[in-house]
Formats: C-alpha cells, structure tokens, sequence
C-alpha cells in the first residue's frame, strides 16, 4: 500500500546510526524499469540543502532510477563538504545498483548544519545496508517509510488504482510545513508508462492543490522534496488526465496524513473560502488566516474568534468587501455581512477537526488551506527540537 | 512626562464600565491651543474599526482638538450601530469641550466583535467623566495612559525634549503587534509650532523606523492609530529636522516600552541585517526571521538555532546569496559564509534581550526588526483571550 504498490518497485528502510537513537534512519527506493522516466518538485526556498542542489540537476534529463533518503541530519549549509557527501552518497548507490550517479536522487531531514564525518560515514553504510535489504511488498515500503521519520508520529503511505495502473507513496513531514511546500520528503511510485513531460505536469497538478495548500507553521524548509518516478511495468499509457488524478489523490492521501500529524497540534483546521474572485484570492485569503498565530491560539482554545479571521483576511489585497462576508465555525455562521450573527455559545470546537467557512460574495471560485492550532505543545517541541 | 509634558494639553483617565473588571477604560486628550494642527497614521488593514473609519475621514483636514479613547472593547465589525456609537462619541466630546464632532478624533482597543447598546452607554458615560476629569500634568497624562491598557501590564510613556519645545507621548498595545503598525494606540503631543503637513511628515518619518519596524507576531490590528498634535503653546517653530528627531525619539522610546511588554514573551530579540543591497530588502530580510515560529520558539527555548535563520531569509527575495552570510546570536557568530562556525555552547540566550546579527555582505545598508519570542504564554493568553 505503499511506495512499493506499483509494479516495478522495489525498497528497504535501515538503521545505519545516522540518528543517535538508534531508529532505522536510511531508506531506498529502486525502479526496476523497464522505464526509468521522473519529475520532480523542490523547495522554492533559496537556502536549498546540498541534496536539493544535486538532485535539482540530476533529474533534469527527466530521470532517475533510485531514491536514497536519510533522517537524521539535513545536510544543509554544510557547505563542500556536505556536497561532497551527497555526491558520495548517490555515487555509493550507483555503484551497488550498477546504474549511473546521475540516475540517483538524494534527500535528506534532519538539523539544518547537520552534515560531519560521522553524518557521511554513517549515511554511506546505510547505502551498504539499504542495498542489502532491498525487496519488493509492503513490508519493504514501510520500512522505508518509517527510516524517513523525523518528529512524525506514524509512517505515512498512500495509494490509488487507476485503469489498468498503480500510484502509491510515502512522505514524512511534521512540522515546519509551508508554502510552496510542506517540509517534507514524498517518493510517488508509479507502474503507469509516461513520459517525463507528462509526470511534470501531473506531478505540479497534484501540489497545487494538496501539499501547496498545507500551511502548518507558515515555516518553509530547505530540504523539501516530491517525487515521481514512472516504471512502466504495468503495461499501460492511461491517458494524462487519468494520471493526473492518480496522483492527485495520493497526493492528497499523503498530504492528509501530514495534516493530521502535525507538531503538538490538537485542531486540523480546514479553512475553506467561498466565492472569491479567483482562486489565487481564494488561496491568498484563506492562507492569511492559516498564517495567524491569534486565530491558532484561539482555535487551541476552542474560541470562536472570527474577529481574528476578519482582522487577518483584511491584510490581503484579494478583491472582496471585509464588510460584507459571512465566517463560519464548524457549521455555525458567526459572521454575518461583516457584523456578529449566531452566538458563539452555538459553536463546538471540542473536535479535533475544524471547519471555517469564508465567503466572500465576490465571485464564484474557492479553495482550501489546511493548518493547525497554536498550542502549548508546538512551542516545546520546536524550543527543545535540538536539544 | 507624558501626553501632558508638552505645554497647552489636558487629559483625563477614567473608569466608566466599559470593562467588565471596572478599571479605567475611557481616557481624553484635549490640545487647549493655541494651534489645533495634526497628523495621523491608521492600520493598512482593509478591515477597519468604526473609530478609524470615523478618525481618518476627520482629520483629513489636518487639525484636531480633541482624542478619545476606550478600552474594552475595539467597535470593529460591529456595523452601522457601531458606527453611531463613534459618531455619538465624538459629538458628545464636542459638545463638552465646545468644538466641532470633526475636531475629535476616536480610538477604540478590544475585542473585535464587542460594540452593542450597553458599549456605546458605557462609553459616552466615560465621556462625561473624563471632560470632568481633565487637567494638566503628569498625573492626568498617567491616568490617561493607564485607561488605554488591555492586556498591557505597564502604561507607557515617553517624552523628549527639543530646542524650547516638548515632544510627549503615551501608547498601549501588547498583542497583535505587527507590520504597517504594531496594534497599538499612540498618542503624540507637541507644544511646537508646526504644520499639518510638516507634522505628516515628521510622524511618517518616525513611524517608518520605529512601530513599523516591531513585528511581534505578525498579525496586523485593526485599530492601529497613531496621532501627533501640535498646540504651539511654545512659541517656537522649531526645522523640521529638529522636530523630526524628537518625534522620532518618543516613538523610539514608545516602541521599546511595547517591545518589552509583548503578550507571553520571555526574550526581546533585535534583529539586525548588516550590509544589505537596499534598506528594504534589510527589513524584508529581518521580518522574515521575525515571522518565523520555529525560530521564535528555538529563542524560547534557548536555543542559537541559525538554520531556522537561514531558512527564514531563504524565502526573501532580497539581493544576496544564501550561502555566503554571517549569522551571530548574542555576539558569537555560530555560521559563517553558510557554514557552521562557532560551537552553540558559546552562546549565552538566558538574557530577555537578545540580539540577531545577519550579515548579507551584499550592501551598505542596515535595518533592525524588533520581536519576541513564541512561549507557552503567548498562547496560554491568546487561547484564552476572549473568555
């Protein structure tokens, strides 16, 4: 049910001592082909992690028959020398699988300025044992899946049956999810045949709408990282549009379980606007409220605040009238034409998941952000995270 | 030394029954002349309260003679009646003092939401005590800096003195403290005199380097008003130069009393970008990190965690390269040329104040974001604002 429920793929999660807990820390994922077509989408941060810089150019020729991943460490502004562990690590790889560096794709998560001897020596003997530990099944996907945990709570895997083909996948990310992307590593296996250019656009289709719109804690990480890789195995050319929403609904899958997974939240807020303009409108508004730390303590708190909402919405440019919009909590229109409606006694925000409502009344596109709650447990996680 | 230390002003603090707890909630400023010249800055938020709606359309000819202000509760989103509470306030200020409605400006602090029948009684109550109130002196200046607190735990007052003539100021605001304007009411007198323009000039000019540059958490209010009255009961027409520097003293001043008293923080943090293209991208770059929750709460924690840093400024586009900056935390610079540099273990962030030194070697220019860091306060306060 996972990275390695499309024909084709193989994978192996180990414990090679990158981590200092001792938890399995490197993951592998092989295409055994006959295709060896992949997409990619990276961090639009410009502090790129050393991995990101590689993998960036390593699949711009449209393909890429391995991913190795590490937890433990983000090799990031570890400067030549964490370059050069990339480099090592993809070579490492290559040599074990009998295919070329440049057919490898890195990626790493962990502390920023993570990336010493002990961090490449380390990531090197998990290629060694990864290698060793390669198989086909479930098993093998989730062990996988679990190596690229960091503070997540659970492994995360999803799947999609299409005509005739498979698209399946794992992710890791729990904090430290924002725009552009999420912070977060996702592998996207697929047995359909395709063409690099077809993956591209179905894979920038899909996180458009699923992991472009989680907006956590408003941070955007170094290191994030979504592939696609296409094994053909399974015989069938579904056509683009079916392909597309494969992988959308993985996408979608995963993005959900990141959501739900988030540090020290207690709310999965879903923030919906409603008759915008325009979708981009519709994306902006609802992101102003997921970026508000007021409207996510309040939300911790299980208060209605919608004059938190109002007060967030009204820094946007968006084209709608902040007198004239109606702000639902769970169901109950607190709002009404910019003036208080239903009492807030009305709403229960007891539920872990949350539902706010914006309209508008400015067009008829609309679109949904989803994040969640400031709470006590986010600031101790992300104050002791390093220590 | 306060709203009152500049000759030709009165004011009055009061306790009218606007907040439920009974402490005092309705202040007046009263300019006796004899110039009524002034200027105003209001929130960029599109969603305004009643009070700046009113306000900015008032003041529009460049005078006023009179400000009231309220706590308890902010008038905003609270619709047509809430605008005749305002244009009610007003009138009676005016009636009182034996000016115009148009002369009297009107600030409101609280919740958003709040605005019904017993509000608007309770604040043209306030009136009535406040215009029996009125005197001159430090006394008078402190009752009214106390009758704008909300969640403040001090009043807040400042003043400085220029060649024959006073600058004084009073300001509340704890939360909800960020860009444009940090969510504050500020009062500035002057005894000078000046023009209105010259006075929008010298408050445009003290804003943009003082309360628009403290970023506490982000969210912008939609009460922010910050006024400059000139009496001219000085005498003295001091160059603009002059009376710049000195309004710009007191908003300094003002701006670090609000810094320090942020809703929950345990850190005032400084953060300065050193050698930036242009100032902009210096503030872009330092509001980045400012925003930034993992950052603000590694600085709970005390934890010099300059990836967070590198991954906030990653997300500007700000003219400079990624890997080539200097961060120092407290004086150590813990990475260098996007590098680790010196050990964490140097770095000493127990002290509430903390300084952030980011070094873009792209420029000349500089610019420091004041903020605070993300406690467990914070959001104890903002989940349980409202009840």
């Amino acid at each position: 049910m996972s990275v390695t429920a499309a024909a084709g793929f193989r994978a192996a999660g180990v414990a090679a001592g990158v981590k200092s807990s001792g938890g399995p820390d490197v993951a592998l994922v092989v295409n055994d082909g006959p295709l060896d077509a992949a997409a990619a989408v990276f961090t639009s941060n410009r502090a790129k992690a050393n991995p990101v810089l590689w993998s960036q150019q390593a699949i711009a020729g449209g393909s890429a028959r391995a991913v190795i991943l590490n937890s433990g460490g983000a090799n990031c502004f570890t400067g030549a020398f964490g370059f050069q562990t990339t480099h090592q690590t993809a070579e490492r790889v290559a040599e074990r699988l009998g295919i070329g560096a440049i057919d490898v794709q890195v990626c790493s998560t962990g502390l920023i300025g993570v990336g010493d001897e002990a961090f490449r020596a380390a990531v090197l003997h998990g290629v060694d044992l990864a290698a060793d530990a390669l198989a086909a099944g479930d098993e093998a996907g989730l062990a996988a899946a679990e190596a690229i945990m960091t503070t997540d709570s659970k492994p995360k895997q999803a799947v999609a049956a299409g005509d005739g083909f498979t698209v399946g996948g794992m992710a890791k990310g729990a904090g430290m999810l924002a725009p552009g992307l999420a912070t977060m590593l996702v592998v996207l296996t697929t047995d359909a045949e395709a063409d690099a250019d077809v993956l591209d656009r179905a894979l920038r289709a899909a996180t458009r709408t699923t992991f472009d719109r989680l907006d956590s804690d408003g941070c955007m990480s170094t290191n994030d990282t979504v592939l696609l890789l296409a094994s053909g195995a399974a015989g069938v050319r579904p056509d683009e549009a079916a392909l597309t929403a494969a992988v959308t609904a993985v996408c979608d899958g995963l993005a959900r379980q990141l959501h739900g997974d988030a540090e020290g939240a207690t709310h999965d807020i879903a923030i919906e606007v409603r008759h915008a303009a325009s979708e981009d409108d519709a994306v902006v508004v609802a992101r102003s409220v997921a970026r508000s730390n007021l409207f996510k303590a309040a939300i911790f708190g299980n208060d209605p605040n919608w004059g938190r909402v109002l007060a967030a919405i009204g820094t946007t440019d968006a084209a709608f009238d902040p007198y004239a919009v109606d702000v639902h909590f769970n169901g109950v229109r607190v709002c009404h034409a910019g003036e208080p409606d239903r009492p807030r006694e009305e709403v229960d925000l007891a539920p872990r998941a949350t539902s706010i409502v914006i309209d508008l009344f400015a067009g008829d596109e609309s679109a949904t952000v989803r994040t969640n709650d400031l709470t006590h447990d986010y600031v101790h996680e992300n104050s002791a995270y390093a220590s």
